[in-house]
């Protein structure tokens, strides 16, 4: 990791910058995708899972039988974890219900908001080395709380063409009975314009490749809106000498394990401790099964020594970091000053890992300092909002010469008559 | 406006159709004037402002003079008018603030979420025919309640190389400072770049005609992100005989006279309707200052004859009004029934135009068919939504061993050490 003592104002706009990642290039492979997709339906989808995971599949659609089978495959102790941590996030989850906000503005003027869930939504679970059971609760849970009416899953297929045990599992956990044993941009594809197999939906969730990242932005061209863009997971440490150095260490690595392009950054206002976490960070490094991985992010990883709290917390909101754990005596003061983080972690015994899992919040976070406009993925996004409002005959007397006056100003007669209209019947007392 | 009466299924489809236009054809151009206020900033704003706008300005920044006596210039009717609404729509999104939301999922599991404002916001008002201070007020007023610190606003300049004194007023009032006179696509792009002058965002608000919706998509490249993606507004009525036809006339053109690519439905359970609501459309239509563009708008424009609700809310939430407007006896049946709309008018005193101004609601709502997964503009527009989490040692024993197990299945051993780090010094004692 690199180090740096108290860096100077200049220098710090580069500590900030992420590695940019231009995902241009990949355009025009997404957009033929899209475009056989659009043409052909389920042929195209069939011919690129051939093409792309290597596997020839007769049907997409995950059959009761497996769904309700599932289980036996799995052990009895990660279906007992399992069934904990949908608990917790859905407990959390559900506590974000917000009752309908009704205000009488003027008298006789009633005005109210409330939410309805999106009818339609596509879950995408990535493949690769691990079936990320753990992205389908984040993904599944407010889903289903918030009352989506349709939720389809996409998935890649393994080697064997089907969806892994643990994952149809927990999706039959959280009642998902539409499931497709397709992955990459053509599950993107055909969620966002439907094929005769696999439903159109209105919004799409999930994390993903780079291929998967391109085809959900290409997919918003076709009216449908995403979850947030996406971009290598990150991890921002902020502690001083009360904190454990090996269990910072811990939680820096756990990051680094994820890609070699995860972000980890050490933030201290206690010199000393840059020396004990080096220490300890190479010390666990090398027990580690993914320490490749880890190696290649911890190169790129930096250690940043602030003398005072203001510059540390400066950084850190300018940085807008996705997980953020302080471990400071001091704790009060970094997290009533945190503006800008995707999911805050607080003291010494609040590892990032239990939130990726088990605690009860989303892990579907902005990276790439979207924290600093994007919320994760709560149970907001899976509701919108629509405002309502009745006016009486008394509430439109009160109100109506307001509308017409602007709308005379920004000259939209029209707009200005549908009260004047109202106004004329009520005076002749009809 | 074309008649359709009691269409079939498979008709709808074509019903349910926006005019899809596309606006690849103008990345080009917005690219172009992205690279150039990328690599010139102010003088390539300067240049296109000239090029475009037929005004050359030496300064772009409106003076705090030009602020304060906007007022002198305004008529103090219409200054009353815009304070009474800013003071609805002020009461309406103030309404619309939450509590923190807290949890213990567990024992010695403490979750929460808290809202942060955006921090740095930009808002942008279209010029053309008139000064759009409404929509000013729908942007500033919740961005002022939300709490962001920076709010800029972009306006493109009238012929005196102005911005119009309503709006300088309506900025002032609602305590806006950073008003910058520049217009279109370099609006977008230097909000979205930032130049020495004005200030780069966070997230872009407000209307535009295409070149500026095609922008706005554009800035999402660069980390920026928006309101949502526009399109032509739209309005569809439902009424039954219980509904004055003059009142539906008078609303249907308001919506007609917004431009002549203007969305206008007429939905009814009473064939009568029909020709009386088409009657006193012809009556008022010619009375209209912008008759021409209403004119074209209606051509286009739709009357559909259900012969029951069932099928006629089928079809509402198969279009996803932008505005629905709903004057039916049996009110509360389509009132519970929607599940797609921006902004919902009950009765017959519930004009569009008493959202678009004054009632207290925003008018920057979902067009085609967007509100199946977007709000309209609202408080939460201008937040985040962030997470915490604090675990105790109790609480990290009760949890520990599901997130080890989890971590481990998903082939995650870093993310399991972290907790095992932290439960091996427990046991031990420290």
């Amino acid at each position: 990791m690199q180090e740096y003592i108290n860096p100077p104002l200049m220098e710090l706009e580069s500590l900030l910058a992420r590695p940019t990642a231009s995902y241009e290039a990949l355009e025009p492979v997404v957009e033929n995708v899209f475009e056989a997709v659009k043409s052909r339906g389920d042929s195209a989808v069939r011919e690129f899972t051939t093409q792309f995971d290597q596997v020839t599949l007769s049907d997409f659609q995950v059959t009761k039988e497996a769904l309700d089978k599932a289980g036996e495959e799995v052990s009895e102790d990660l279906k007992t974890a399992i069934q904990q941590a949908k608990s917790n996030i859905e407990r959390f989850h559900k506590a974000q219900q917000t009752e309908s906000v009704y205000v009488e503005t003027m008298e006789g003027v009633s005005c109210w908001q409330e939410k309805r869930p999106i009818e339609k939504v596509g879950l995408y679970i990535p493949g690769g080395s691990a079936p990320l059971f753990s992205t389908l609760l984040m993904l599944a849970v407010p889903a289903k709380i918030a009352g989506c009416k349709e939720i389809v899953l996409c998935t890649p297929p393994n080697k064997k063409g089907e969806i892994p045990a643990v994952i149809r599992y927990t999706a039959a956990l959280c009642g998902l009975t539409h499931l497709y044993i397709v992955g990459g941009v053509q599950a993107i594809a055909a969620m966002t314009l439907g094929t005769a197999t696999i439903p159109q939906v209105y919004k799409i969730f999930g994390p993903g490749n780079q291929y998967v990242t391109v085809a959900k932005q290409w997919a918003t061209r076709y009216s449908v809106s995403i979850d947030m863009p996406a971009g290598p997971s990150e991890l921002l440490v902020v502690a001083d000498g009360s904190a454990d150095p090996d269990f910072v260490a811990s939680d820096l690595l756990s990051q680094a394990e994820h890609g070699p392009d995860s972000q980890v950054i050490f933030v201290t206002t206690a010199s000393e401790m840059i020396a004990k976490v080096t220490s300890s960070v190479q010390e666990q490094l090398i027990q580690l099964p993914r320490k490749a991985i880890a190696k290649k992010a911890l190169a790129n990883s930096k250690m940043i020594y602030f003398t005072n709290d203001d510059e540390a917390i400066r950084f850190i909101n300018a940085y807008g970091p996705e997980h953020y754990i302080i471990c400071m005596k001091n704790e009060s003061l970094y997290v009533n000053s945190i503006q800008n983080a995707g999911s805050v972690f607080i003291g010494n015994y609040t590892p990032e890992s239990a939130g990726d899992y088990a605690s009860g919040t989303n892990h579907t976070l902005p990276t790439n300092g979207y924290s600093k406009q994007y919320s994760g993925v709560n149970l907001d996004s899976f509701l919108k909002a629509i405002s309502f409002q009745k006016i009486t005959k008394k509430g439109i007397q009160s109100l109506g010469n307001t509308i017409e006056l602007m709308a005379e100003a920004e000259g939209l007669e029209a707009h200005k008559n549908a009260v004047s209209i109202r106004l004329k019947k009520l005076s002749n007392g009809s």
